[in-house]
């Protein structure tokens, strides 16, 4: 099963792409959609739009996991962070694919059955559970991946 | 020249119409988008889009002003409102239609020329500007009336 996980921002959306199979957990995939300040809100968050329907179209996933923030370093960033998870949710439904949210914590949980791991912990535990090489970079492809893990262990009520 | 003035909330996105003419502006229509709490987040965004979609398209506006914000009462309802504005821009970088932002501070500016004008005066002065009988209701569309009136005193540089 192909599995996508989101971490939405304006600036930087990370994306991960994971096959769940008997075996285990392998990676497919993994990036961000970046979009410029140089350009307006409006251009950007249509980036995104577009930029996420290639990726839905070319991996077809079966499930994806966004992550859901109920806290921001301030109310500007809130309504930035907001705006790119609006165009993100809109994306996801109009692709009709089964869609799950998780906040930090319960992501945190998954991955390290520890709700208080740190970043760094998170991040060598996805290296282990995806045996990679290295640790993804940037963090937001490394969050992506990290609930696209959190939504595999998740099962799907259609 | 049509305009369309859109308040943007994840339960309630005010929208109001109006026609510029030499004449003056004259109200073509308002009314309100309304998501129940009942529906998923993910639900109420698509509704939002069709539902604006559908006005896009009756209406056929030329410009379309959105308020803009910069606070929100905690960062929960500024992700929320975030969530409904990106759906809004969205759909209208869709539809092709310019498009313009206004804080509430602009919008007190422009409708009645002091930046400190209470909700109660703002609204008495939309009823004046649209020779309207009485002040339109909810608050949600008012706002929109008065993000319309304010859109129209903006010039367009295509």
């Amino acid at each position: 099963m192909i599995i996508l996980g989101i971490d939405p921002g304006l600036a930087i959306t990370g994306y991960g792409i994971i096959n769940e199979t008997k075996q285990g957990i392998n990676l497919i995939a993994y990036g961000c959609i970046n979009t410029s300040s140089k350009f307006s809100a409006i251009e950007r968050l249509e980036k995104i739009y577009q930029e996420l329907r290639k990726i839905i179209k070319k991996y077809n996933p079966e499930k994806i996991g966004v992550e859901k923030l109920f806290f921001a370093k301030n109310a500007k960033t809130a309504l930035m962070v907001g705006e790119a998870r609006g165009v993100i949710l809109l994306t996801i439904k109009q692709a009709k694919v089964p869609f799950f949210e998780f906040t930090p914590l319960q992501v945190k949980q998954a991955i390290t059955t520890y709700g208080r791991a740190s970043k760094q912990q998170i991040q060598k535990m996805i290296k282990l559970i995806l045996n990679l090489k290295e640790i993804p970079k940037p963090d937001d492809a490394a969050d992506a991946l990290a609930i696209a893990i959190t939504c595999s262990q998740t099962k799907i009520n259609l």
